[in-house]
């Protein structure tokens, strides 16, 4: 079986490459070949297959074909411009969120349609939407078929893009499970530019010895799910059944509704009082009226109950994960 | 006041520029100039002020700047491929009702932004989305929140240019009122590619004295308003208050769920049992598929008691206004 992953240099494609690496097969087939495309070549990762590494632009229809050469059976599409850069730069925005996304569909319809179709089965797709494409904010408890009323450019363009890839579904040229992904702690490296970077940062660094900034209340709560759990969904997705789905492609896992009060005294739990010590209040309007408005809890009923996607863990387990998975490199990488 | 109505060759662009035309003045300010774009360049309209009309492609920005010079305060954007052609031609679906919605929101755009400005408001962008965005079917009655899992690609289409100019709206680019029309009946001229089409022309043909044919049982129901009811939106969606929508740019307007048999004894009432007698039963499974998913009923609150959207009159008066408005054209159009 051959694999795609865009977005494969990013935070969760490097890790779930890294585990197909190790697995060397997808369900009960070997995976034969992997691609990871970014816009520069992913660092190359051991496996008992052959990985190509490609540097490029997502939304270059050529570029994007390149990556996706025929055979490929599953194509995992992460490669995003984040929520407060879309937020800054709307054409960037645009440009990789909708017409990057565009360019998948047409590079995977490609595989089944037209003068390079091998006859194979529509390659699975499994596209990363986010939870910033719905509002409601903090007391919002989402029932699966919520409408997406996104508050957001970077969510707007999420929802653009699960409506492309369910439509595309629909008409056989791929087969798309799109995953609203909750936000996603603990997050390693360096803060980024996502409006929802604090979350992750308000653990990550009192474990790294730093102080952090906390933007909103401690009774603010956030969406949240693992590194660990994200990559078991997305081998979960690229494998799944897809006709239980039917026209509706969107899914919204089991995540975990989680205030940031609890997550500090998760912290404190497994690293004492002196990491939530690190945690000081600093309140910034801007980034609480961007994750203001994303929805604190879903039910979540149709993942779990319908289409077995695992349970998220605890929020011990998720700082103790992070310890066991990411502390070291990142300590490593910041020359800490 | 500056308008333009993209897509202003087709059946409700056409009768906007005429309507306008005979008033002179949008509410209580005087028109000054009228653009019609079309991919032909639209037949000229008398009217008190200059009247362009332009030929071009609305996935062309150039063409699409063109028809929306500085100065101009309200886009009606009718521009579209419709569902049947959108669903035989997903390409060209894609390109009219997705990237030449994307033109029309960067021309507008440029009004205020970036080197054309001029320190105007944003202009105020009427876009048509449509009924054929949302599923549920013959039992559905939809809440205003209603989520959009539309089951064809022009409904995808339409779906996208909403988030696109909801999104717009937010970032103060443009002021979007993004009305979802129902299936407008009753059409003059020719039966056309619209999947709906036979809803106009099971009433339009017998009164032309033709025959024609129901491709679906009579208890099925359509989601329904007359061209007299889409211009009067039109004309409150060009001039209302857009901060009552705040970020939900979506307007289910104050349609009517009627069903086939309910029509035809319109029909029967204005023109008598030979008229009703010209409807021949001819099941079409794959008109039924794609018109069968659309939801047969809104509850349309939001529209009537908070945003001032009109009623929608009797079946009788439809038949009727057809009778007044059109019938002689059509005639005369059609060699009849
Ligand atoms: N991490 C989260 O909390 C979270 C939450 C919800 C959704 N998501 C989505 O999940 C996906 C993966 O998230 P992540 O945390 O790994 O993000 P990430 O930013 O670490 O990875 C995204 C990758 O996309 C690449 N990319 C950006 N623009 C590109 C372009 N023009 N061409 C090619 N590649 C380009 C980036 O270089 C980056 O490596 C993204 O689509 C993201 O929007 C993430
Ligand atoms: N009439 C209905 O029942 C109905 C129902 C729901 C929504 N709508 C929407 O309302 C709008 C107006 O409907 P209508 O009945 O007047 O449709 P219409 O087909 O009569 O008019 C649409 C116009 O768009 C023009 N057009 C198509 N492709 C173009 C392109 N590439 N560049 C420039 N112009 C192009 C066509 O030439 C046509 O004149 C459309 O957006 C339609 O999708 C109509």
């Amino acid at each position: 079986m051959q694999i795609t992953i865009l977005g494969g240099g990013g935070f969760l494609g490097r890790r779930l490459a890294h585990r197909l690496a190790k697995d060397g097969a997808l369900g009960d087939r070997a995976i034969t070949g992997l691609t990871l495309f970014d816009l520069q070549a992913p660092p190359p990762v051991e496996a008992p297959f052959p990985v190509r590494c490609l540097g490029g632009n997502i939304a270059d229809p050529a570029a994007v074909t390149a990556a996706i050469p025929a055979g490929t059976e599953v194509v995992v599409h992460l490669a995003a411009v984040v929520s407060a850069q879309a937020e800054a730069d709307f054409d960037l925005g645009l440009t990789v969120n909708v017409h990057g996304t565009l360019a998948v569909l047409q590079a995977c319809r490609a595989l089944t349609q037209g003068p390079r179709a091998s006859g194979a089965a529509p390659p699975r797709v499994v596209f990363t939407s986010s939870v910033a494409s719905f509002s409601g904010g903090q007391d919002a408890r989402l029932e699966d078929d919520a409408r997406q009323l996104p508050g957001n450019s970077y969510g707007a363009e999420k929802a653009i893009g699960e409506l492309l890839l369910q439509d595309a579904s629909r008409k056989g040229f791929l087969d798309a499970v799109n995953i609203r992904l909750p936000t996603v702690i603990i997050r390693p490296g360096r803060p980024n530019k996502a409006a929802s970077s604090f979350v992750s940062a308000i653990l990550r660094e009192p474990l790294l010895g730093l102080e952090t900034d906390l933007p909103v209340p401690e009774e603010f709560a956030v969406w949240i799910c693992s590194p660990r759990r994200a990559v078991e969904w997305f081998l979960h997705a690229m494998t799944m059944d897809t006709k239980p789905l039917g026209l509706d492609r969107g899914i919204n896992p089991p995540g975990r509704s989680a205030t940031v009060g609890k997550m500090l005294s998760a912290l404190e739990a497994v690293a004492g009082p002196e990491a939530r010590a690190k945690v000081r209040h600093a309140p910034d309007p801007a980034i609480e009226a961007i994750v203001g408005t994303w929805p604190a809890s879903f039910t979540a009923e149709r993942a779990r109950r319908l289409l077995g996607f695992s349970e998220q863990e605890s929020l011990e387990e998720i700082v103790q994960g992070f310890i066991e998975d990411d502390l070291a490199a990142t300590r490593a990488e910041r020359g800490l």
